[in-house]
């Protein structure tokens, strides 16, 4: 069977979106209306998280983005550069702040947020010969759902699909989309294209049938497999994981047991473990488990990417963690 | 003898720049280059550490800038309400993020910023229909050197003088402009133009010289009288502080002795305390005690203007504070 995602040798897995620090509060509560502990600034956005694992990995990766003239800029690239990424193709915005999002969880375990994003660097990057040189040498593409809605990243994941998979590179997607979040009548049609061109799709919980419009969990896949989606991998958080592929087959594994102590990135690092498993030739089974372990680990450290472990450490992670029952 | 400064009746004291979050790193080091504890987040922007000061004591006082729509604005907005501020020429920006400093002491006592000003809230405000009500019943007006570099501040500012000044009004302004600020030709000349309008001047250190344009201590209060200046305050830090009057008079006040926990907000808060005694009514030695008391007092304290007193805890900090011999 021919493997359904370009494999590493074909070129770096490219991620293009928002590179952010993170503030977290170390205190529960509601928001940031009083001076309260924090810690930080942590490495952080989706797309960047998801990137840093692909390269701890061992997978080449590349991303795309941008960040401000300070040292939170200088925290993500530096960060990302020691994950033996790529990371010449973030530029470095010479007027606008690295973009930043200070985080503080809720007793009920949602999230607070106050977001510099739209008007930071993070926002402020797009096609360029250096990125034109990258997308033209690329394996894969990755796209987080929640880019589309900022333009300069949507220009550039827009080009770069065609080229990629022109080239025989291949597509991932995840929808990375709260439902908070609305789309625009154009985004949501570009997103619902894009899911039809995936070869991997990688949903959390209720964004599997976002993203294939309709309900039930089974309806959801086989209407993705339908439109064109290759193959799927649903990421239930404590509850594990499952493997889909096209022809019928179907891999449950239980999540490993880790205490929690901050579950921002787990999603990111997973998709990102999982696709350069596969990309580096292992079968769905064995992505499967390093997804799994990725997630978990990053959600038993502090901070967004603080967890992303390389295949050493994950496979000390597997070898002498639990899974849940 | 008639008041160098406008009575409190006339109208409040008004402050025009940047109202900012200040985070702030609990260890001493530098910069930010890795997640470290920190502690915010606090109100800050050095006018409105001067007005909250103002409010506190007890004197009018209004605030014109801009914040986010988020919670950083809200600590801020919050914050200056409660101190008897007139918020309401603070306008709330529906697209940029309130602006933040990031600050970090180093071992030898300076500073490392991570900023986002320009390219924030804080400066996004100008000339409206309410600031224009506003400053045609003020009493007086405080401007702090820094906010000259920003363009929105400085359209409120130029027109704001001459009707301040038309009306009886007063003006003080805090040089408040460290060596690095580089200004442009233009903004030096607007910033010479309004010192010798200045009713008072409230500089500190070196920006004594700087705002004379001349070396030496005795021949720039010499220059600044001779340009038109009618008061002068020079703040010394931990050396105390001295009044200069037009026609000689010269009172110098040792400083509190206090343990130094963060300097961030001392001159704003000496100032806003010095300026409003004086305009309740107060003679210069009187206000210069409660002008020290009040930068003595915040300096004991996390935050920048976290310590800035009422009229009553400044009577008991100076009831109970050694002075410095």
């Amino acid at each position: 069977m021919t493997s359904v995602l370009a494999p590493d040798h074909l070129g770096p897995t490219v991620c293009v979106g928002e590179i952010l620090v993170e503030i977290v509060a170390t205190t529960i509560g509601e928001g940031f209306l009083e001076a309260q502990p924090l810690v930080g600034p942590f490495p952080s956005g989706a797309p960047a998280i998801f990137v840093s694992q692909c390269g701890r990995l061992g997978g080449a990766a590349a991303m795309v983005g941008a960040v401000g003239s300070d040292d939170f800029g200088r925290v993500n690239v530096d960060r990302l550069r020691n994950d033996g990424v790529d990371v010449s193709t973030i530029s470095v915005d010479p007027e606008f702040p690295t973009g930043s999002a200070f985080v503080r969880y809720r007793t009920n375990g949602s999230r607070d947020f106050v977001y510099n994003i739209a008007k930071s660097a993070a926002a402020r990057f797009g096609w360029s010969q250096g990125v034109s040189d990258l997308i033209r040498r690329s394996g894969h593409l990755h796209v987080m759902g929640s880019a589309l809605s900022v333009p300069s990243a949507r220009e550039v994941i827009d080009k770069a699909v065609d080229i990629v998979k022109a080239r025989g590179g291949t597509l991932s997607i995840d929808p990375n989309i709260r439902k908070e979040l609305q789309l625009d009548g154009d985004t949501e049609r570009r997103f619902a294209e894009l899911v039809a061109t995936a070869d991997l799709l990688l949903p959390s919980g209720e964004e599997l049938e976002r993203a294939a419009g309709v309900t039930g969990e089974a309806e959801a896949i086989s209407r993705l497999f339908e439109i064109g989606v290759k193959e799927i991998v649903l990421k239930r958080g404590a509850k594990g994981a499952s493997y889909f592929g096209k022809t019928g087959e179907r891999i449950d594994v239980p999540a490993f047991l880790v205490e929690e102590v901050d579950p921002t990135g787990a999603g990111d690092c997973f998709g990102g473990a999982y696709l350069t498993c596969r990309r580096l030739g292992m079968p769905p089974s064995e992505a499967l488990t390093y997804g799994s372990a990725a997630g978990a680990r990053n959600v038993s450290v502090l901070g967004p990417m603080e967890g992303a472990g390389t295949r050493e450490e994950l496979d000390a992670f597997i070898a002498s963690t639990q899974r849940r029952s």
